[in-house]
């Protein structure tokens, strides 16, 4: 069914309100899943909401909380998100380091013991609409092989950059898995198969069979590359907020278990840097009219496709399937 | 020919001595040159020296020059090379960063107007071995096409990431490139043809023949994800270092212009951080004892390979080609 931003976000809103959370809070938590939605990334929007529902419920998420901050050092803060949701918890440190960032050029906030943040975009796109860059890490339930390995070792471990860059800023955001954990629940629901080279089976063996892959791993992105970087981000979080490595990760994907990944947010400030915003503006616009491989199908840049789909959702609405919407509603009356 | 690493790095430290590089300069870009070709890494080893050598009598490259600093913020130092040599600036740099990563936690260097830095892992090893974590991330000439783009428009655009991590730091170093022009260069010399995927010739179309792709493009790694990072870090480091964009870069693979490429350091201090290395380091053995594909190649760590073909290179020589060889000789003695 079609529904407009707002309605589907005061849907989100109110039901979040009935279980405690301040208005302000829930606005947030509902503006992070609409944007999620607006952006055709629908694996990150009101479907998450049920879950977290159950999560406040039970505990393992507190919508009050905003974390507990701890400073060691002019650029560095440590944040126990005390299970805050995780947007409220990462919008606060984004607020608590724009002095430091002022002060040191670069800052960074290490956060551990808050709820799933959901699209990392939204925080890049925040920061760079502040005038800022942002890069944020978060980490995940081990679902991803090592390359060379047949295990599920490793996080999802997505990465947002947000560059300032003239009139539109640069948005990237991508897991460094090939492919999301939902994207292979969703060929299981509609008994697709998986294309050769995304998953293995809980013996390690290749698979094109959804149901198996559900119970396998899913390779990197890029072979030893994206291994590579996946693994640096692991390390980078569990060593910075003290968060629990893949394989003990539960609670982002779960409604039994306190959320133990973590993540981080680096804040840069680019006025300190010796470039400028119009070079990076007039480079992307030479990016978008070189030559595409297909003549119907010009050079894209990160972002463009999501700001395209943002534009038109918000005036077709957003499609949300009449089973999630029946579902919301129940739980925003209850 | 066989060369112990002692004397090769003795070759390297005359040439560059007999050219006016101070006694410790041209020991630190000759132990770079010396310690990639212990890795296995002879694209970024001696071979290099010989047009680094034609830069300097041309005064593209000033083999005295630390690079001029100047603070823009407590973490952020900005730095012009001086066109000095790229080790030489990048270790001043980290250097100078000490401090200010003791008062942040964080802190960034961005450098333009050095020459070429040869193996990033270099500077992420002297960064885990001196208790930090060290990011650095370097640009280059155009020389990648977009994905879904068919002209060289992006460097090869490197990253390295050092974490500290038990007893051996964990080292990741990979250009976002599908693979390096120097490799395509050797299919080229061997006569071999590229792996389809690789590269796109001089019209865009994708090619087998390494001389068509020379005067091509390089495939991005990974698709349109390994595209959006090495645009990401592309537009990092200039819009920090102030450094051109990948299409207007020179220097790094010619003898006639300045190096026009920028290169980012970011270092934190892990112990402003709630990790600890011990954790790191067990998953690290957990990963490496993990089921592997291939019974026969157990999971690898970034960095690990590195290592042991440095550990055997130390003991057996490294091979330098004969003409290679007689060319130093003739540099050093000239």
């Amino acid at each position: 069914m079609l529904r407009s931003a707002d309605a589907l976000r005061q849907l989100a809103v109110t039901s979040l309100e009935r279980r405690g959370a301040p208005y302000e809070m829930a606005q947030l938590q509902a503006d992070l899943l609409i944007e999620a939605e607006l952006r055709g990334l629908p694996s990150h929007g009101l479907q998450r909401l049920p879950r977290l529902l159950v999560r406040i419920d039970r505990k393992l998420a507190d919508p009050r909380a905003r974390g507990a901050k701890s400073w060691s050092g002019q650029g560095f803060l440590t944040m126990d998100g005390q299970r805050g949701l995780g947007p409220v918890v990462m919008m606060e440190a984004m607020r608590e380091l724009e002095d430091a960032v002022a002060t040191c050029g670069i800052a960074v906030a290490a956060i551990r013991n808050a709820n799933h943040i959901g699209m990392l975009a939204y925080y890049a796109e925040a920061a760079a609409t502040a005038g800022l860059i942002g890069i944020i890490i978060s980490t995940s339930e081990a679902l991803v092989h090592p390359h060379g390995g047949t295990q599920a070792m490793l996080g999802t471990n997505p990465i947002a950059v947000g560059i300032p860059a003239g009139k539109e800023p640069f948005i990237l955001d991508l897991a460094t898995s090939v492919v999301s954990m939902g994207k292979i629940h969703n060929h299981a629901l509609r008994g697709a198969p998986i294309p050769a080279g995304w998953a293995v089976d809980a013996a390690g063996r290749p698979t094109t069979d959804p149901e198996a892959a559900k119970f396998g791993a899913i390779a990197p992105f890029g072979g030893a590359k994206g291994y590579g970087l996946g693994l640096a981000f692991e390390l980078l979080v569990a060593t910075l907020a003290g968060s629990n490595v893949a394989p003990e990760v539960r609670g982002t994907l779960d409604d039994r278990h306190p959320a133990t990944k973590g993540d981080l947010l680096i804040l840069i400030d680019p006025r300190a840097g010796a470039g400028n915003a119009a070079t990076l503006a007039a480079y992307l616009d030479q990016l978008r009219s070189s030559r595409p491989a297909d003549p119907e199908r010009p050079v894209a840049i990160p972002g463009d496709g999501s700001r395209a789909r943002r534009t038109k959702a918000l005036s077709s609405g957003i499609h949300v399937p009449d089973a999630l919407l029946d579902r919301l509603s129940a739980l925003a009356a209850a």
